[in-house]
């Protein structure tokens, strides 16, 4: 705890300071404005924020004594895990009136029993540490999203991560058994239960995972683990349009079964701005076409020659006219390269303009339709603007973006009024074909407003009242969700 | 409606039937004992209720109003599937004061999206109609239940069903995408939504899962449809003990991964009471063993022999000791025996006494403590009655069954008293080892004593609130879970 009177608090605060110590401890309350820096800032830089104190707990029990001071001094948390969200949820507001209740020391992974599949870990542990110690035990953990090294379980949990695998295995939501959190009352729940089946009433963890850190904090999760893949096979694909990339998903699917892990689709205005901006990158196709897919194949087993076997498959398709062209990767090196394309998006796009994103998800089969829909939309009301798609077309999850030249927003809220214009037309082609505005990257503070306009009044009214339950006082992540 | 007077309800009550007339018409409104009969008892005829009569609805619209009229009119509502459930949440009480709304006039498939892998579907389909119209268009939905022919998918919801395939597909809360319900102010929440992902807010279609009737009435569903299964291998393998099933599973499931279908335990007890009892079955193996296990494997393609692949496998870990013997169905008739066997069990037991069943899971790995702890427990408290054990080994849910002479108990009231005493026994057992008492057959009417006693009171602090926030006149299956 900062010494330097120009970082101190009203007195009250004071006490509550001095209280937060006794539990973790001086070296773990931050309080002044450099040592709290990192915690105000989300991952990307996007949001940033102020706070009474930064509070790192060591475990579960100080979480809740932590927990249960802000609750009786009524004060604002903000749980944080590796703070790499998209929505600005783990960042605290302006006001500088709530406290940070950082995870990051609670990384233990507490228990792997492999005869019942599961692993139990410290909600801070992050992503990476998970896989791993699946994969020490002939295991997998099959989450896996660009932040895997510093996103945080918790964090995964509070907001249902997806990622590259949820086509196979489902998001964070089907990985996890149990969990641990505390409430807002600083009192625990422990659910850390590692059944399979448990039909004893209404399933409390479901409501937590996806809350955002607005029902209490996550500090613990039994996970699934499952069979590591022994064999796989890459290819990428030529497409003369987004509906053939769906035919050729329905196609693999009915002749490799579960074994379709990943299926992802790229426009090529995507395609060529990640090999504009990354020359270092090569296309493995000879020449281009309006849409490519990304496909992995994984199987538990070496039974078949997966990679034959898909090149017989594409081979077939092309044939038949229903694909352009179609690359296998011979070697890891050139599954690499295929997965460094897709992986470049995110900077690509920072790169090409001022870009407006969305996280749409619509029902697989309406995908060409929402494409149409929003390139239309762009093209005839935003002319000045270039329209990007890239995403996990198995899921429905396709990323609309639009990219505006830099030069014309210098004025950053002109750029923000854009935005929200942009934002409505994605949303209502959206809405129109029953899909979400908010597929994998969740509310938090950015997406708030969007929330109110298209979530169906009774299911906004029963997360209300869901929250007043939980949380009477409000004390949770104010101002994220709802 | 009944125009005998003898049958006639008191004046207040003639307003409200004659309410429900004018939404579902005449015939649709029974409200004589006769007509009512077979809506007042379960299908095992283990539960008798009474009724003020039985409404059944064409479509949402008419639940949603006669759930409206019973709101105005304070009228407890019991929504009935099939009625098959096992705990007698579907069965009306005995005090004749509630209104039965069966869904057995929805029986549409709203839509199939083959694109998608989904179908829309009433609430009151039977789940053999769902599998079916899946298997129309190539696909699977993977739920299989000894009840299949009559349970419907809303019941299936309401208390999300297990069954043979959970292993590989999960439970029916792993199927749902979305449902469409009536609340118990009358209103209709649509959250029919076909998406993949969804990342807009608190998950209410989980609290409904599962919630045996007490939230609101499931009207319609989207589920999800897999791959069919185009090979399969079935073996029936002898065991020296539990442990070995366990050892053996995760062998199996190293070398097949997600291709595990089906892996089911049963104890030597078990076994000879069904051959002993189904004389017309044979047991296809040589000799006799402490325990078996039924497996099934099930692969989308063909690429690998499965029969000769499980055959060598089985070889390998019976040189190595690990099992006691095993054979493989070598035809649909072997394999169809073998299920016969392990499909027999519940009439086996019916006939071999008065027998005490159990729906227990525990963690996988804790399964031979469990069976230890039961067997001995009954053995040293229950000298005169003998332990059986069959389940779903790979769920870690074992039923556990303990049989007596069926002389012993010619007074249901001691049959009763001594059935709690075992209750008792099991499910101490069972929570010193994290399990549930109850993996898949839910609460319902018969086993709320025990939910209280064993449940975290949080749990049950906010299924009680949540209970409130949705029906907080408590007219939605009132004695049902709470």
């Amino acid at each position: 705890m900062s010494q330097n009177p120009s970082h101190r608090h009203a007195p009250e605060g004071d006490l509550v300071l001095t209280a937060f110590e006794g539990v973790v401890g001086a070296a773990n309350l931050l309080a002044t404005v450099g040592d709290m820096a990192r915690y105000l800032v989300d991952a990307r830089g996007r949001y940033r924020g102020a706070a009474l104190c930064v509070v790192r707990p060591a475990n579960t029990a100080e979480v809740a004594a932590t927990v249960a001071i802000c609750a009786r001094a009524g004060i604002a948390i903000v749980p944080q895990g590796g703070n790499t969200g998209m929505c600005g949820g783990a960042t605290p507001g302006a006001q500088g009136r709530s406290v940070v209740i950082s995870l990051e020391r609670m990384r233990s992974i507490r228990e792997v029993d492999p005869a019942n599949s599961t692993i139990t870990v410290d909600a801070g542990c992050p992503l990476a540490a998970v896989q791993e110690a699946a994969s020490e035990i002939g295991k997998l953990f099959p989450l896996s999203l660009g932040s895997e090294g510093t996103c945080q379980i918790g964090g995964n949990i509070a907001t249902n991560a997806g990622g590259t695998a949820v086509l196979r295995y489902g998001p964070m939501r089907d990985l996890v058994m149990g969990i641990e959190a505390v409430l807002p009352d600083g009192r625990i729940w422990n659910g850390l239960r590692g059944l399979r089946k448990d039909n004893t009433g209404y399933d409390l963890k479901h409501l937590f995972i996806g809350s955002e850190g607005t029902l209490g904090i996550v500090t613990g999760a039994v996970l699934k683990l499952f069979s590591q893949p022994a064999a796989s096979a890459v290819a990428l694909v030529a497409l003369p349009d987004v509906g053939a990339a769906l035919a050729l998903l329905e196609r693999i699917r009915c002749e490799f079964g579960e074994r379709v892990t990943t299926f992802e689709v790229m426009s090529d205005s995507e395609y060529q701005l990640v090999l504009a901006l990354r020359t270092e990158l090569r296309s493995p196709l000879a020449g281009q076409a309006p849409w490519y897919a990304f496909i992995e194949l994984t199987d538990a087993i070496e039974a078949l020659d997966l990679r034959t076997a898909l090149a017989e498959t594409l081979g077939e398709v092309m044939e038949a006219g229903g694909i352009n062209d179609a690359t296998l990767a011979e070697s890891g090196a050139q599954a690499e390269n295929i997965w460094h394309i897709r992986h470049s998006v995110t900077e690509a796009n920072l790169k090409a303009g001022a870009a407006v994103s969305h996280d749409t998800s619509v029902p697989v089969s309406r995908v060409p339709e929402f494409v149409a829909g929003v390139e239309d939309g762009i093209r005839t009301r935003f002319p000045d603007a270039k329209s990007y798609f890239v995403g996990h077309i198995g899921d429905g999850n396709i990323h609309a973006i639009a990219i505006f030249p830099r030069e014309k927003f210098l004025d950053p809220q002109r750029f923000s009024e854009v935005a929200g214009e942009v934002n409505a037309l994605v949303d209502e082609v959206t809405v129109s074909l029953g899909g979400s505005v908010s597929a994998e990257h969740g509310i938090g503070r950015s997406n708030r407003a969007r929330l109110q306009r298209h979530k169906d009044p009774i299911e906004l009214e029963f997360m209300r009242q869901i929250k007043r339950v939980f949380d009477p006082a409000g004390l949770m992540n104010p101002g994220i969700l709802l």
